[in-house]
């Protein structure tokens, strides 16, 4: 790769001006009004490499509502609180089945397929709660966010945050139902609350990609040489983010991308390259799946511009 | 790497040790007599790695019945006969599902959700059969993996074949199913019974090693210099193994091993560490979900000494 | 029937006397606590024939919990408000599922299968809502149960309503769950907090087979001479109790009874004999799908006694 | 109904009337050739009072295909035959699915929820089977039929069986897959190709009504005076044909028609008024679930007129 490197500013800059030329943006999520507000216009990529330099292109300093994406970030906040017990209340296989799907639920009485659908993220969500009051453990993960970017500015946006909360019925009826089995230990609205809250994370991507860098360096921030995980534990949740990381459209996703991945339905979604890079994208249009569409192309192009996919050159 | 190979003899010799130790061998399927049969305490390991060094140890010469790790090959073979066409009658997706289950086919009319299932593996079959006799499919078939592992001696047991012809209802009712929805073109006697014998070709790990190293290095066979599939559509088909290789396993595999890789109730497991190595286990004690359990820990254990994961050092 | 009305004493005489006798109780619903402290011994059997003579034994006057047979009267009182609009919000199929199944609503959109499961009870006490406050709600559906009842002392217990709101988790998931389809139109909160308070509605058999009589009798209360539905509407809740009054136990139910009636969770099933008889059954104990053990089989033997079964001689 | 019983024949009279001129006549079913061949204008009603007093209109005399009518009568044959053994291989509860759904099987280990759906009249059929050769039991079953109808011209249309046997994907897909659970113990051919003949039995209303005579008086036919079976085994069939007799439409049949009754895909539907009448309808047009759509429209009409609705006057 190291012949490539100086290529990757220009290889991110064609991306961003092609990006912004495509007529095929994708349909902006509208389920709380806080995002439908945002401009189908906007698309940002950064990519930070190994040594730390930076290539980023588009509206890269706009903070979004990351949405999902902040599932990666609680995971390894609650695998960091109570290790492999965690696995005792989500699983950690692909679902098969829409985000918000319920059906598996009840056939495996309450335990979730795995952290990344909205009912293994609230099941991770209550173990960070964990018998604190819902401000207390929002400002745990808040402070996590910050430490992982090494950003004190990153906020939560709390319009999206009280959205979420007033139209959410879905979630609620998730954890409720969860709650029923005994999968959810702390009351239902105090998790929710934090679920929503995290949900309503305000970050760029040069934040987020800043923030993410340890999953793509064996667990340890470069910049702040201090390590998040161990690099087993950062493998894990790699392979987590490839095989559920989208949905029902994780499948498409590793086959055509070949990055392990997270998508939110604000249209962001987070990569990282083992070794080599850590990437964020933001295209607000989302395709059917409910992932960036334009997001998605942009990986992939990056992807086999740069030979960076886990699955071979 | 290149300072580590000269230790991947010794890596693969310790395993092997190891293994042949351990009492937890998990249980040898007895879904048709022939595979009851087998000795459980058979064990082998291969890895051959890019320069077509080979690290071997235990039984990998013995041959044993590949079952589902055929369907990589009648995938790569079938991609080669009608291109991406083939997605239309079959998916992309883990299926969250037991590797024979016939609910995901009612809901999606018919169409398979990967060609990893067994039903996809089906309807990947019809389309190697498309109109010729089964006969001439079958050879077809045993002449590409003959090719692919430049051995001659490659064979089906057609004791195993026939087995699962008197046995395979399943089968039988998911190939009627997909009949049902026009997803079968073929004679469903015709497609099934070259299903059973891809499934009943034997192989020993040094042949299936060989065979599969097309997929380490993109697409083209290092000891040959013949070039199989494009680089992309191998980095396609090592993704697919790892989303969907190992049936509603293929989650907690991905979060071991890291590696793209296919397993069948034979014991075997194929895997490969792009641009490294092409690999090929066999222990036939299975583990609750019908991958080899042995062959699971031996590749969790390789993956951790070499480094190999495709997640991050 | 005139022949027979002589005996119809001693025969509820001799069932109440044999099952006051038997071992085989089932087990107390327990979950919610004022469920389980009741009684296991407690048995009351109740029929009312079309001339106004009762046949009781037992404790049947004795109020217990109706549960779930508050939906025959919630059915009816919707009926009344909005005729048949109200199938826009609910089906008329047995749904093969337990009584709190989530499944079916995935599939259909959050139309419940019918009124008599949970989900379907919520969506017509939703109707009663419509746009008014709880409190008038609950007093609504009181009134309606003491005006059919003749029985101005009839009453909620307000520990078992208060119980079901704190612990009642899988049918606010219910409820949640149809609200993000839009099948609920008031806060969640309103119509949950007047289902659980009318299924808390306390009877004894005698209040019960009274206030059903107008099911037996073409829409019309012989006591009272008052119609409550048209002959048309009570045969179609008749129909709607044989095939789905007893969740997936109605079958079972159908079988070997042969009379349409409705179970609740409190141990009581109200039954009839078109034309005939209103019948009120309570045995605490519950068999596997929920309906109680010994209810059945009084009514079984009733029905075999009396020849009263819809399905013949 | 005495005073009622000189009207029966105008009754019917008219209703065959009304019904010839409808427009609204369904859709013939298609999905095997000799099915769709037929008129779509033919229209039959035969109404046998308890006297044997025959009120007939339209094409009753006209044979048609029987096909899942034949259900109720391989029941009968199959409970003789080895009693309530037959409920260790098949359920007695309404699916909720459509009628050769296959979801269920995989939830319930291979067991049919009731003999009504396709894949519960296969399992009794295997019964009938039960070791010898096809063409013994359809012998048998066809001998059944004669003596119930008391008719010996009564015969199976080869060409529709054997149009079933090359098209019925679906149907060969249920039989393997409960074979593979062991619910099937037949070779599966056998099995199938008795169904197939069964359900190609072709019968004219008017023979139809009179082979169910004993349906509708407690077992035995009053034509020929022989009991076919006991009272209460006629009052289960029934209270089956009410809960299961119609597949997912069995609800809305109960809700709207009140009677117990069988449809068939060929457009004919058997019902029985309890201790009154035994009613055979055929109209070829079916609705969207599969049900003729003139016949139970015809039905609902019989049954308000004549006010024998099993729910009520």
């Amino acid at each position: 790769m190291s012949s490539q490197t100086p290529d990757l500013k220009s290889i991110v800059g064609e991306i961003v001006g092609d990006m912004k030329k495509r007529g095929d943006k994708g349909k902006v999520a509208t389920y709380i009004p806080e995002l439908a507000n945002v401009d189908p216009d906007m698309f940002a990529l950064v990519v930070i490499d190994a040594k730390g330099d930076v290539a980023a292109g588009g509206d890269f300093e706009t903070p979004f509502s990351i949405q999902s994406i902040s599932k990666v970030f609680t995971l390894t906040l609650a695998l960091g609180m109570v290790g492999d017990r965690l696995w005792r209340r989500v699983g950690r296989e692909p679902s098969g089945n829409p985000f918000n799907s319920i059906v598996q639920l009840e056939r495996e009485r309450g335990v979730p397929r795995n952290p990344f659908i909205n009912a293994g993220a609230i099941a991770v969500t209550d173990v960070i709660v964990s018998g604190h009051q819902p401000r207390e453990a929002i400002g745990e993960i808040l402070r996590f966010m910050r430490f992982l970017a090494d950003d004190h500015t990153i906020a939560i946006d709390r319009a999206v945050a009280d959205s979420e909360k007033r139209t959410g019925f879905r979630n609620v009826a998730l954890a409720n139902y969860m709650k029923s089995f005994g999968v959810i230990e702390n009351p239902v609205d105090f998790t929710l609350g934090v679920y929503f809250h995290h949900c309503a994370i305000s970050m760029s991507c040069l934040q987020l990609a800043r923030a993410g860098r340890y999953l793509a360096h064996s667990g340890r921030n470069p910049a702040t040489g201090l390590s998040v995980v161990s690099p087993e534990r950062a493998r894990r949740i790699n392979a987590l983010m490839l095989t559920c990381g989208h949905y029902d459209g994780s499948g498409e996703f590793a086959y055509r991308v070949g990055l392990p991945g997270k998508s939110g339905v604000g249209g962001g979604i987070f990569a990282i390259a083992p070794g080599k890079a850590s990437i964020a994208v933001w295209a607000p249009g989302l395709d059917s799946a409910g992932n960036s569409h334009l997001g998605r192309i942009a990986l992939e192009t990056l992807a086999r511009r740069t030979g960076w996919s886990i699955f071979g050159v």
